[in-house]
């Protein structure tokens, strides 16, 4: 794959990245949701892999408008985000604190692909594309709302149950 | 490195992680900057630099309130950020185009210190810890703005001159 020289190429480049991204993120919410003992966390990881899967398509529709193949491209960061997160599966610790890294975790997801499609977003506009801004739109939208759920089920965890050490 | 059982231990073990990656974005901005060509991403990327190296500071400070030595792990999420910025760096395209890529790499080493950030003042608010939420609150609020400047230093690239393919 030779360097992007335009914007339009640069644009095409991180739908590949994201493209990656997103597949990988279908493939660890699971995980994470089988990871969570919180009823609300489970369903909350739950009901983004449904939205993420959403992504995905919206991803394969803006390779279209761009007149593209659909094409993915290593996203190191998300690897090295699920690499992470994998680690907070098997954490041996009580379930609230668990999943507390959990979500945390996910809330790493959540704004790489916040900033990933805020980029998108502007560069769409740039390039005057208005049906790809609409499509990104949504998905930022999806991906800030879930950030924000997340941060409500975690105010909900019963963390005082875990601090043996809180001064 | 034994499993963290309790929020406190969690806490701990987020801040060695961030101790790494705020360690790492200190080594990676000032070629970020040196492949910038607008004067204006240069400066904000250097300015950002000092604030890095204040966040280093704030984290050893963090390690002190919980009566921790200072250590570190390796951030799997920061380590592949700066990676895929890497790759930006060296951008065979026209200046505006690369500032463009350079500008979202950043971003999303933004925004992944905004998600732990705000993890890490979420936990210390349950653990008690005011002196902490301060300290945090500072380091979350630097990331914010330098995410916001960049947004606007985007918004002034002459990325128009940069479209052969534009429609």
């Amino acid at each position: 794959m030779a360097d992007p020289k335009s914007l339009r190429d640069l644009f095409v480049q991180k739908l590949r990245y994201m493209n990656d991204a997103e597949q990988r993120l279908v493939k660890a919410l699971p995980d994470l949701a089988d990871a969570a003992t919180s009823p609300d966390l489970k369903q909350a990881l739950m009901l983004h892999l449904q939205e993420t899967e959403t992504h995905v398509d919206r991803i394969q529709q803006l390779f279209g408008l761009f007149g593209e193949e659909a094409d993915t491209d290593t996203s190191d960061e998300m690897k090295g985000i699920i690499s992470a997160a994998d680690d907070m599966t098997d954490l041996d610790a009580d379930a609230p604190v668990r999943d507390a890294a959990l979500i945390a975790a996910a809330q790493v997801a959540e704004h790489y692909e916040i900033a990933e499609y805020g980029t998108l977003k502007a560069w769409a506009r740039v390039l005057g594309k208005n049906e790809a801004i609409q499509l990104l739109e949504w998905t930022l939208e999806d991906e800030k709302h879930a950030d924000q759920m997340l941060t409500e089920v975690a105010g909900r965890l019963n963390l005082q149950s875990a601090m043996p050490h809180a001064s």
